[in-house]
């Protein structure tokens, strides 16, 4: 009997996603760490709301799959991995927030700021972003310190004003500036790929991958962070919102141009295509042991939620 | 002739300020850095609105003078100095939302919601904090890798849920559920003694300093971390608007209690005098070297602005 190779990964991934789950709800309790004052109770669960919803897990997926190409630490690639889950979470309760995307429902639970309120969901998704360089920089993540620093630099980096910020700030700004194309591919390039992007470096990071596979992991996160906005614009434009968990058809609602609205569905699958070749021609120097991210590219092209 | 140290102090305090202002403007300039996409101008100007205020860069003096007591690299002190300033705007930047304490006006100037929307003022706030640690990671902090993470996770454990996002959370709390005298002094402690602690004990890491000097900085920062805080309450309970350039007797106004609200203004003169003195004894191992540091502990308690 042969085994779906779809179910296999998904299999897989989920099983990776319940153990960063199990790692963030241990990092998020309400003990104070050496040189922290108190957690206080109601702020803490505002940043468990936030990030144990049940995501799919994908960037620490790919920070710790990048890792296992380079024989990494686990446990440091699965603290790192939980320190990016964090900054992404973060970004989203802010996104969320009556002032960013105005949104209600995530993943079909209320929002930070509907759950909690609005103050806490700024603090919470302060907390947040804060705790995930705490996370890498301390010395429980069992890497030297040039690796640590790193791992800070990177994804500062990405998550800052030259990116992922950045992007959000171009986004809002699209909404009344409309972008054209070379201005949507930079927008997505900051708001939603660096983040990708940094996931696959970082696990070359951590285990201490050569500058040229370190480069070759990013170009790899920079190809499935493209593979992901396109499949994100499609499904905006054709799935419901029950599949979602969240609204769809906003981006036309909202009069936001993307490449799949400027270029039509059809273009958008072709250019999937094309990504996914890209991304797993990029693995091929890791041969049979690279067929997990092989298969986190393919996914994040064909998904359809 | 004498000159009044008073004077003496408070110019040193403003060079320095001038310092710390022309590098928090080139770094917060609109070239992205390597690695980064773009740096939207938008947002880039909101950061700037946010930093490059007038404040008085206590924070960056305390980290620029605890390092020269460890014959410091002034570069590596003044780029660590510049980060706590990041995070310090941040803070006010979220504290001054209408969600939060929604204030119009800091240091008599439209404060960045105002200056420009709450979402810029959300994504700004977010910028600084992200960017702050790239500043101290990047290598060109010169300092030893162990350093640059070593300061990652102080500033990232003061910054975050256990201090002064923490902090904010149980202020937030505090209009519901007044805190007793103890909660007063965690609450406190948390929000605006955290930062100030780390400031101090920055210092002493960037120097490398023995843990047993690093603890002293420390509680040299605590120390006037408490004074600053009491000093606060009572110009809010006695000052007018127009010398503090922003709203007075709004702790009053929002029914919080105040060490000083529950003890009187008396009470807290002469914990002033005790907290300058314990901040004194703290510094006299490092001799004559500490007198820019034994003057901004009394600058602190006795400021009337």
């Amino acid at each position: 009997m042969t085994i779906d190779s779809d179910i296999m990964f998904e299999t897989f991934l989920r099983m990776r996603a319940e153990t960063v789950e199990t790692r963030l709800r241990q990092l998020l309790g309400e003990s104070p760490l050496s040189g922290e004052i108190a957690r206080p109770g109601h702020l803490m669960a505002a940043m468990r709301h936030g990030v144990l919803n049940g995501g799919k897990r994908l960037r620490p997926f790919l920070v710790l799959e990048s890792a296992a190409l380079f024989d990494a630490d686990g446990e440091a690639a699965l603290r790192v991995a939980t320190a990016l889950e964090c900054v992404h979470c973060y970004s989203l309760i802010h996104d969320d927030l009556p002032a960013m995307d105005d949104d209600d429902l995530r993943r079909g639970q209320p929002t930070v700021h509907k759950a909690f309120d609005e103050a806490t969901a700024i603090l919470a998704g302060d907390g947040l972003l804060t705790f995930a360089f705490d996370i890498i920089a301390d010395e429980a993540t069992p890497l030297p310190a040039d690796r640590r620093a790193a791992l800070v630099l990177a994804l500062a980096r990405a998550a800052g004003p030259g990116g992922m910020v950045g992007g959000q700030a171009l986004d809002l700004d699209a909404e009344h500036n409309k972008p054209d194309e070379t201005g949507i591919i930079k927008l997505q390039a900051m708001k939603t790929g660096a983040l990708i992007r940094f996931a696959c470096e970082a696990g070359a990071i951590v285990g201490g991958a050569s500058a040229d596979e370190r480069e070759r992991l990013a170009e790899f996160g920079s190809a499935i962070g493209l593979a992901f906005q396109l499949a994100d614009d499609l499904l905006d434009l054709t799935a419901d919102a029950e599949t979602m968990g969240k609204a769809t058809g906003k981006d036309a609602a909202a009069g936001k141009a993307t490449l799949v609205s400027l270029h039509g569905p059809n273009w958008a699958r072709s250019q999937l295509v094309g990504l996914v070749n890209q991304a797993h021609d990029l693995l091929e120097p890791f041969g049979e042991r690279a067929i997990m991210l092989k298969a986190a590219a393919s996914f994040v092209a064909e998904r359809n939620s």
